[in-house]
């Protein structure tokens, strides 16, 4: 498998290029029996598409998908589910010029380097286009997850630029272009935004995504572990360039004493684990933490060279994201759920017959801080 | 596959407990031909073992490592290379305590919840011991990746606890026991080492990773992207949280005409990308760093709950490192390299054939800085 | 991956269901840079269709493969080539008694004790319908084969029910409806096939398929050898009950003296192996044969239970092939290409500078007989 | 992997060659809490191994397993599960001479094409004695299949050269050296043995494999079907150059109301199937029979090249079995078991919701064949 298919008992295998005639991948591995249609999958595919508000590329794609197999009357029979977006918005003009130079920070370079050809239309296999599949294929996973598990898996948006989000809750992450999850932070946002795409420069941005309600228990040692695996699949994702499980990078200057969560028969008093102890869950939140570089297209002029290795100069004048990071939480939560359920196949494959021989810590540590005296209130996932 | 066998083509299979008979590897897929001893694996597993300064585990572990197959009259034969490496030194009786309460920080009740039974002898399948079979497996990776392509990886310690450890060069990397790239620092760091083993806490680190020579193509699209890869194992590596690759979290501060490495014919102008882009190689340094937490386990006492689910405190005197990242170097090194050459084979099996039809961009950046006026001199892989 | 993913560098993920909206596949890894167009597949497709004789199913589907990706100005890129196969003929109110009562000698009652559901229209997963994909895929697996080796893979009826076909040439088998390789013995066929459907009942068939031009090298040893992967593909066609290499069962009743390939300096005396040794290929012609049971889709009434467990009685009025070993020729050519194909690309990953250190015994076995005093002129493969 | 692992979820990764220090496997995914010690195992490799009758090869190897990792307190712990045989009786003097010529039959030519290198002792790699690891592993395999489902895994000698076995009970099976399912006709056996080993020629044998208790339902569609899983493994041991399903080569003649097995509320009315249809097990016994070559390690002279090329004559001295397939019973049943206890892990992973929906169709035949008026009697599987 080069490259394009993902997991090893629910896998996703995708296909497509940014301006194609279609993009769309092969679900295998669902458990039979659940309810599942278009509906289902389109509101994911909707908050990740493009065009949704002016902080973000005008570029027009529907994103309609259809189910081309794998459900018969309206449930999953555990045979492929094929996935279909047809490519809609195709302008192909746009893209002349870096068919011959090659745009500093992108793959233009890389992919023609490897393969010796490229599809230079729209980033080709390496535009974040490219995500939308898996959007898709996670819709499917997280709805398994919710009815089988009682697992949510959400994300937002911590940080854009130099300017950190303070989390507030979660209810505004649905209701605003970022994803922040702190409504009264959305106007410096937009005006951030504005001056931004009005500087023809672009910005990184941090997301944060949490699992809750994953059982302990999922994941698997050394080389299949559940922290292992969701870095992977985040760093994978366009314009990643780091991952942090919990205290992340935090936890070089923390103390043992600081670092490693207590336990009490209530349980855990602090999760800078981030619900990941030797790369299988704790039972408490998963907290994972990415940053997303600055968008590589942008309109002011860069050195570069063709790809007769002259100098030139390139300005991208395509319609692309200021940020990518605003439309980076559906894509990362879609990851985290395509690795959960993957691992959950996985545990029960081999663990089905162990015995509840642990009382069971309770993961969720409410009490346990009552119980140390901490404060309740904290809704920040990180501080958990 | 449960998580003990790394990688697509050159393969490592793990088995072992910290405390059983023996640890070692299967290594499947190495090109044949190659000469071969237990002299060249030897080395790489003394600089990863315990006692070798006081500011390591006291445990003591001749790691000497055993070639059962696949070498034949000192070659590779192309059939798997099994390594034997013997436990020397089993001491149970230290860990009578951890086998009814849990460590806080430790994989002792994830391993419960998931198994309902577990080895706690030295902390048993999640040891830091089993990255010993790593280790060597990745000596074998290294020789071909230095042989074949020129490949060196190199890695130091970067940040000791709150202490940052400027990168000075890579002499004095191999002639002290941090591993840090900077003779003059060394002795504060003995200080802070001796100061933080009294108090009985521990403290976490930053550790680099460097990969010169690596030529571009090497990694596959999506899912299968070399710096997913990367994550992938890094993350996997005992007590990692977080992994960058280039400007990792800095990324998000900056802004695209910042971030975006221009190109000139004479190489890269700057290497935020970290030597990646779009998942493949670039032909510069692949430039990683991790962040590894404080060691779980340490002398103080910690509130915890017995397999019974009943409050306890727990303190754990057995021989442990005050800070895991000092050891992690090699490591970190080793997974580099057997992500490489995994990532080496699979280039050539698909792209085996692809002309030379681009004109290469001198990966190193020495003369594009000298055109660019940049100082030539930094040896910081992250400035490079 | 669920069963639906064959091949681990050149893979082909299918989906689809035999009357629903689509079926097809997607290829991964296949080498970039070769010319590849909808015409390059669809000859082969339409070697397999129904309705191309009174022999063979009269349902009508035009089979028209459509490319959605991974092809850029009519060269392949690299990445993954998505094939669309759109079902015309759909009427599932043929379908509409399986529904209820189990097919004897079908998948039916196995797909709702595994699943609890299942697509009953046309078979649904299980039809051989889904064997179109593969073959699309493998006309793409086959023209790389043909233009990087001079690989040539063929195959042809040797078996009709109880009679044998015996092998005059290659040339006739692509001009009668039945593929078998002896003009004159096919007006025999047609009237057996005659007598049969209008019996209403179905036999069974032997289809032999060769592999010509295959260098020594390819396979691997144990669980990856080549003969192990051939086998596992033929046996997963539909229908297929056994499978031979070489003289295959033949050889139980063989002296070593006399099933042992001799070796001369101008070739093997003979090919009982198959042109296959201890997995790995011997340069010869790999020559594999399979038992294709009869038809269970049959007219005459059968005992059977409905899906309560009551006694039924089924008979089966759907257009079906009385005998489908008469469309699996390209079918069984298709997979043998798949695997070569993929151990051509495993081997290159390992040993592509595995120096032609030994010197070649030529493969073609036609000077050997000479000098052993063979006759020259028998082109069956199976006495080659 | 390059070919030394089997399975996807219950893995085995075998290393070593028949003259080196040591050979042994890697088992990884068995479910925890299972008891077990060396002692389930030995007497799986004790069947197998040389030496116990003067029918078979006399070198002396004890095939002693020592358990490495994987189990504590008697019971598997989920993690990795290393096995190693150490080599006992290395005569490498014996093999000089195949060092530089090749042995008609033999791996030897198509090794050294492959990897430009090989280690001749004793066949090194592509030794029958590297079946050992299998036939540990598998025992850890059986054990759970029989404690967990119930499964029996048993194989007998159906045939041997041109003898054919009719099968009278299961009894004799391990009462002779030949595991022929018949008493009576072990004289006639050892004549024959006696007259073949004298002449210094090796036969070919055919075994036939019956695994019962298999419930309804493990196999994947299309490319990871049971059948085709079965196959793979089959055609995967030393010498086999035939697997069939059920009727396999009688499938060819029969028409469809012959083949077809008939279900009635009572059970299937026969097994031509050999309980798998569509690539998923029936309930009913799986029944699978491999032809094996003559052994090619023979006294008689026979023509072969050198490694130069020239001509030459090679006659192999070793000590080698007259015929590989009487010591292959247990080898069969072991790759069988293997296959059996992965599907069995696969299915659960994505199947273990479905509900019992379908009131299953009792798999033991016996009174289906009562109300069909069939005698009961009959033992033999291959007639079920």
């Amino acid at each position: 498998m080069s490259g394009n298919t993902l997991g090893m008992l629910f896998t996703v295998t995708t296909f497509g290029e940014s301006h194609g005639p279609a993009i769309g991948c092969v679900v295998d591995g669902c458990p039979p029996g659940m309810e599942l249609a278009e509906a289902d999958i389109q509101p994911d595919l909707d908050r990740r598409k493009p065009g949704t508000s002016r902080h973000v590329t005008q570029r027009h794609e529907d994103d309609k998908v259809e189910i081309l197999s794998g459900v018969y009357e309206g449930r999953t029979t555990g045979t492929p589910i094929a996935l279909l977006i047809r490519n809609v918005d195709q302008r192909p003009k746009d893209y002349a010029k870096i068919a011959t130079s090659f745009r500093p920070g992108h793959a233009d370079y890389t992919y023609l380097r490897k393969y010796g050809i490229r599809d230079p239309r729209g980033g080709g296999r390496s535009s974040a286009r490219l995500t939308a599949p898996a959007v898709a294929a996670a819709a499917i996973a997280k709805k398994w997850l919710r009815e089988k598990h009682g697992v949510e898996v959400r994300g937002y948006l911590a940080q854009l630029g130099k300017k950190a989000i303070p989390f507030k809750s979660w209810e505004p992450v649905y209701d605003n272009p970022f994803f922040a999850p702190n409504a009264a932070i959305v106007p410096e946002l937009e005006s951030f935004m504005d001056a931004l795409r009005k500087s023809g420069d672009s910005c990184g941005a941090r997301i944060n995504v949490v699992a809750s309600g994953v059982p302990s228990g999922w994941g698997e040692p050394l080389y299949g572990r559940l922290d292992a695996d969701i870095a992977q699949v985040m760093m994978g994702i366009n314009a990643v360039k780091g991952v942090e499980i919990g205290a992340g990078f935090r936890s070089i200057e923390q103390l043992g004493t600081e670092h490693s969560d207590e336990m009490t028969p209530e349980g855990f008093l602090s999760n800078n684990a981030g619900g990941i102890l030797g790369g299988i869950s704790t039972g408490q939140d998963i907290v994972v933490s990415i940053a997303i570089k600055p968008t590589s297209s942008i309109r002011l002029p860069r050195r570069t060279i063709d790809i007769e290795g002259h100098a030139a100069t390139i300005e991208t004048h395509g319609r692309h994201d200021p940020c990518v990071g605003i439309r980076a939480t559906p894509i990362a939560e879609a990851f985290l759920a395509l690795v959960l359920i993957d691992h959950a196949l996985r545990h029960r494959a081999q663990n089905a017959d162990v015995a509840e021989r642990v009382k069971r810590v309770p993961a969720q540590a409410k009490k346990a801080k009552a119980a140390a005296g901490k404060k309740l209130e904290d809704p920040d996932p990180l501080e958990a």
